[in-house]
C-alpha cells in the first residue's frame, strides 16, 4: 500500500469488520472513494452519529439510542409476554417477522463452560430482577437450536421453574424446507412433535 | 428494523458497500456498536478524513490525498517506465508486488462498445498528453487478461505505435499454479510462449 495515511488507515480499520478481509476492505474503500459524495460522506456522518448515541437498553439489552429502548418504552408492547433471545441480531430477526408484540430480554450470549461464561456473565440476574418487578405472564425462550442455546434454555427453565409460565419456540420443518435437505435431528424433532391434521 | 434512526441509517448505508448485503451489514453494524470505543469511533473519523481529503491524481488517476499522488511526485519513480493499468486496484496490486519502480497511468476502465465506453471515457487522451510532455522510454500495458482488457490493450498499442516502446505483461502458468486447474487459454498461452531452459 503506497498511498497516504488516511486511506491506509481506513482500509486497515475496514478489514477488521466481520465478513471483510484485507482484499474486500480495499475494494470497499476504493468504491467509497469513487462515491465519496453520495456514500462516503453520509456513511462517515452516520457512523459518528451511532458512535455518539448508540447504547444498550438498561432494561432488556437491545441496542438503541436511548437508555431505555423503543420497545421497552412502548406501552403497547407491555403485553406480559417476555421473549428471551441470545443477542440483538436474534431480537432483530424476531422483529422482522412482525409477529411478536411483547418485550424482549437479550442474554448477550449463551452459557459455555469451555469459554468460562456462567449465568452472571449473561444477563440472567437482570432477567430475574425483571420478573420480580414487571408483570410478566409468560417467558418465551427463543434461544438458538444449538447445543449451547439448548443448555442455556434448560438452565433458565430450571432457574425460573414455578415462578412464571415458560415456553420455547417450536422445532420442526422450516417453511419451504425439503426433507431431503434436512438434518436427522430436525426430522426427528418434527416427527416427535407431529400434529393431528 | 425497529430501532431508532441513526442505527437504521448506518445499516442501510453499509449494505450498499460491495460484498455486503443487508444481512452482513446488520452483522457489521452490531459488531461496530459492540466495539464502538475501539473501532466505530476511529472508523467514523477515518471515513471523514478520507471523505475530506481523497482525490484522484491529476497526472495518473491514482487515488491519494493530494492533487499529484505520492508516486507521481516521487523523483525516484521517474525511471522512464510507464505502466498502464485499468484501475486503482490494479495499481495497488502492482505496488504490493514491490517490483515495479516506475510510474503508472490509470485508465479508469476498459473500452466497451456494449457499455458505450470509448477512448475519451477512459484516460487515453491524458496518456497521449503525458507521452508528449514526460520523458517516457517504455509503456508497459498491464491490463487484465480479459476480453475487454485485451481489446483495450490492442487499441492503445495501435494508437501509440511508433511513438514509444510498448510491452505487455507475460502470460503463462501462475506461480504455484497446477496444470490440472488451469483453463485451456492459459495452457495455450504458456505453451506458445515457452522458453528454452
Amino acid at each position: 500500500m503506497q498511498n497516504a495515511n488516511p486511506i491506509d488507515t481506513l482500509i486497515e480499520l475496514m478489514a477488521r469488520l466481520p465478513g471483510l478481509g484485507p482484499r474486500s476492505a480495499r475494494r470497499a474503500v476504493l468504491y467509497l472513494i469513487r462515491k465519496r459524495g453520495p456514500l462516503l460522506a453520509p456513511l462517515a456522518k452516520a457512523m459518528q452519529a451511532v458512535a455518539d448515541s448508540a447504547r444498550e437498553c438498561l432494561n432488556c439489552g437491545n441496542v438503541g439510542t436511548s437508555d431505555i429502548c423503543d420497545i421497552c418504552s412502548n406501552p403497547a408492547r407491555g403485553t406480559g409476554l417476555l421473549c428471551v433471545v441470545e443477542d440483538v441480531a436474534d431480537l432483530w430477526a424476531m422483529e422482522r417477522a412482525r409477529v411478536f408484540r411483547g418485550r424482549y430480554h437479550v442474554l448477550g450470549g449463551t452459557l459455555s463452560a469451555l469459554d468460562g461464561v456462567g449465568p452472571d456473565e449473561l444477563r440472567i440476574p437482570q432477567l430475574k430482577a425483571r420478573l420480580a418487578t414487571e408483570s410478566v405472564t409468560e417467558v418465551i425462550l427463543a434461544l438458538n437450536a444449538t447445543v449451547d442455546g439448548l443448555t442455556t434454555a434448560h438452565y433458565i427453565a430450571d432457574a425460573l421453574e414455578g415462578t412464571v409460565t415458560l415456553s420455547s419456540l417450536a422445532q420442526g420443518v422450516p417453511i419451504g424446507g425439503e426433507l431431503d435437505y434436512l438434518d436427522d435431528g430436525t426430522i426427528t424433532a418434527a416427527l416427535n412433535a407431529r400434529k393431528p391434521i
